[in-house]
């Protein structure tokens, strides 16, 4: 059911990588699983780290940096895929829409409905899995990502209360439905239906966060039009969301932007994990 | 003289990736230099990271994540390339030959001649270009690497007494002289004389390093035939080496070793360099 591609030991855990049959994206997907030392006595907490636009499982697992801290606070870290994969899955030449770029969408339009379902997948199919197959609580889960993969920790974070303890997000795609990175995304999957569930400024409007909410920035990010972080930000203010929304002077979009402050993420979602 | 080709704003300081004239190599050269915050009010130690097989200057600059514990003890990273580069270099089919496996040597033989002198390259032209462009003091010099650049920090260290404060390695090629990782390159770069200088263990049986020594030394290496660290850890405890060699358990080759362990090399060195 799954099968082991690799397993190297890292911090005194096993960093794992595996594959699967999915029934949500009808192919074979991969993800990556970090499980420290305490899961072998037993299931430890888990959080999810959703990547960014053209990325595979495979990114963040090795430059992001997140296991160190991981390994400190004795919790799992899960890194799915950003798409589904294979020959037989559409594709688009631009970077940023087909594989690569999921959107953590269910798609309905066409030639994407058949595979391109990363919401289902990353929302129940892969929790399942990793809860059945795996030393992984699912009773505390947090989720965090990266520009798309931002997106997608934010959007399932709020249409899905109780599920997750806490939510961050590295430079969040904050608005896609008033951006170029995403009203391309959203026409492509959806047509011109149910695009304010992936919204996380209109979804941080109408309902918020049940949990506490830490959101970073680069103020040198050359995608700052596209990610429309002040859209967020003045959501999150005028909800009286519980969390804080953080511009960092002078950092980027890159993965040195991530991995500095991956130690501070991980120390916020492990105190929630480990308060629930 | 020193051309820019990325700067991104990392742990508080600056991850920057150069390039330059070299003379040593005869082509142009491309290295990592991490600078902390410190480094904008003078002068900081530098701790040089020198990598293995196929890497270039990016393979450790990404994936070792050695910056959080470089930012938090103040110092600076050095990463060079593996080889010289470029169309009219010589190179081999074989990935431990030729780019991206220099060996850490000045090589005398034909074809390699010309281009081959990673050895002045790394002792010799970036430390002199680095202390003239960069706020790096000289006076504090470490050094660490992997694999081939394990190799090159031991031999580096034991030949340049006073040069380093300390010298440590992830998983050495350990004995070069007796093992195919080695026994190749040094016949192809050297011919069949001035081997002994570039053997660890020789070194370490002759005059060892003046200073503290730490190798980690992973027991699940998929390499630890041509890696030979019993060779090495004898030769340490024969003179009495002051320092530690480790095998830990479990651990393999790859990326995930060196970072599990980097925090470590870190601040061991972090300790020799600000006594001096």
């Amino acid at each position: 059911m799954v099968e082991t591609v690799s397993e190297n030991r890292a911090f005194g855990g096993v960093q794992g990588v595996y594959s699967h049959a999915s029934e949500a994206c009808a192919c074979d997907m991969t993800f990556g699983l970090f499980l420290p030392e305490e899961a072998r006595d037993g299931p430890v907490p888990v959080l999810w780290y959703l990547s960014g636009l053209t990325c595979t499982h495979e990114n963040a697992m090795t430059k992001a940096g997140a296991q160190a801290w991981a390994a400190e606070q004795g919790i799992a870290l899960v890194f799915p895929d950003t798409s589904p994969r294979g020959e037989g899955v559409a594709d688009d030449e631009a970077y940023d829409l087909g594989k690569g770029a999921g959107f953590y969408v269910n798609a309905v339009q066409e030639p994407w409905a058949p595979h391109y379902n990363m919401w289902d997948y990353v929302a129940e199919e892969l929790p399942a899995l990793i809860g059945a197959e795996f030393a992984v609580d699912l009773e505390r889960q947090a989720i965090t990502g990266h520009s798309m993969g931002g997106h997608g920790a934010l959007t399932l974070g709020m249409a899905l209360p109780g599920r997750f303890t806490s939510v961050s997000a590295f430079a969040p795609i904050a608005h896609p439905t008033e951006s170029d990175w995403g009203r391309k995304q959203l026409t492509a999957y959806l047509g011109d239906e149910g695009w304010e569930a992936h919204d996380a400024t209109l979804l941080m409007r109408d309902d918020g966060f049940d949990g506490p909410v830490l959101v970073d920035q680069g103020s040198g990010d050359q995608f700052l039009d596209l990610l429309m972080p002040e859209a967020l930000s003045e959501a999150m203010a005028a909800r009286r969301q519980e969390g804080a929304f953080r511009m960092q002077k002078g950092y980027d979009h890159s993965y040195f932007f991530i991995s500095t402050f991956m130690e501070e993420h991980v120390a916020f979602h492990a105190e929630a994990l480990w308060a629930r």
